[in-house]
């Protein structure tokens, strides 16, 4: 038995995302990513193969270096692994690459940091070429007070009150390493990265972004959205198609 | 009543082509990029309303600068009539501009140049980001060759063996003012500027040039396809998905 670790990308508009749904088989389990590969992979040893990823995305959301892992018995080499997946898989996913890793190697307990991009269309027209990978708003954005509100966002907090599960047990503080704000042309690209996020914790960052950039909200009002005891939270949740999870890290 | 022309955008993976089909308003019509304009139009004006494109694109076929013209009674301004078209219109079409044009304007009769790209992927490995809009070939392509190949193209010919419909009546003179072949990474660009074109007959040139690309046929052997005598004639017709027209320019 061989250990595997594997990057996916994916265009996660037809899924109801990563994570495997329902029956091995059944129609729900083929509207996921997680499905789809456990089948290809199942096929090509005639074992059963389980794939951990390092997360799941939403239903709509996609992925350029979502990282997984697996344990199989097989004589391919990397890349007749790599090779094969593609060519079983729906043009929407796509294995770019397969190395054998060290047996502990897990992609999701492994993770040291992760970062996800969501882009804006500022524009009041939209582009058809881009509409399944960005969100589009009309109104215009000013960049610098929302680059200013990011500054905010910067270190170690409890993002409690930017989480859309509200039963959460566990730890609700994160690191946030690094937030980006890229202007291209009428495209504003924001890159989170962190040690990890909470349940829709990028979307709703990028919603209150938002809410900055359309004079809604003042740059400093955001550090006030860290205090737990506050009754505010934020709220804004951001359509999932223009978020990507763009890379996966391990030590 | 004021004469318009409009500049029009499309992802058209989900589309039967530009040309409307079947009756008004039926499934047929509604999956044509020119009946779902029209069906707008109409609505928009309580009149129906007729619109004329540059030409027709096929199934599949996108476009980032259709040009077409209609004729409208409506007291909204340009910008107004865009944004009422971008409303109605599903996410994968989008009017750029709307401006008035002088009553004998013609999108389709006054055109005097087009210009159309194909994006070839020439890589192993698909990238399900671009899939809809590119065609991947994995065996490496000879760039240079192509560019080679790409001169013989140049200039008035009798495109008769480039076109699949075997029943032109109609000249099949053309005159190729520009081919030009970008690479960007893994990525093959290829424009062609003309005063018009054949059936499919960019997509011929596109397959021809990647005849050569592999080394399936030479540079010089382009020459000889236009010996409108000669029984061979460019049959490798690439995809519609790769496809764009990209402009339309007039006097």
């Amino acid at each position: 038995m061989s250990h595997y670790k594997m990057v996916v990308q994916y265009d996660g508009t037809r899924y109801l995302g990563w994570q495997k749904l329902g029956e091995a088989g059944s129609g729900e389990w083929n509207k996921t990513i997680q499905g789809k590969l456990e089948s290809i992979l199942s096929k090509m040893t005639g074992q059963t193969v389980m794939v951990d990823g390092s997360g799941r995305t939403d239903a709509g959301v996609h992925a350029r270096g979502q990282t997984a892992s697996f344990t199989a018995e097989t004589e391919l080499s990397e890349e007749e692994i790599r090779d094969y997946l593609n060519r079983y898989l729906p043009e929407d996913i796509a294995v770019t690459s397969v190395e054998q890793a060290p047996e502990r190697f897990h992609a999701r307990k492994d993770a040291t940091a992760k970062t996800y991009s969501y882009t804006i269309l500022n524009d009041t027209v939209p582009d058809p070429f881009r509409e399944r990978f960005e969100y589009r708003v009309a109104e215009k954005l000013d960049v610098s007070k929302m680059r200013e509100a990011a500054s905010y966002l910067i270190g170690t907090h409890d993002f409690r009150n930017f989480c859309s599960s509200k039963r959460m047990k566990k730890s609700t503080v994160r690191t946030i390493y690094e937030i980006r704000i890229e202007e291209e042309g009428k495209r504003l690209t924001l890159s989170f990265r962190a040690n990890g996020f909470l349940y829709n914790m990028v979307r709703i960052l990028t919603g209150t972004l938002i809410e900055v950039g359309k004079g809604e909200r003042t740059p400093e009002s955001l550090s006030e959205l860290f205090d737990t005891q506050s009754r505010e939270a934020a709220v804004y949740t951001v359509p999932g198609k223009g978020l990507v999870l763009e890379s996966v890290e391990y030590e």
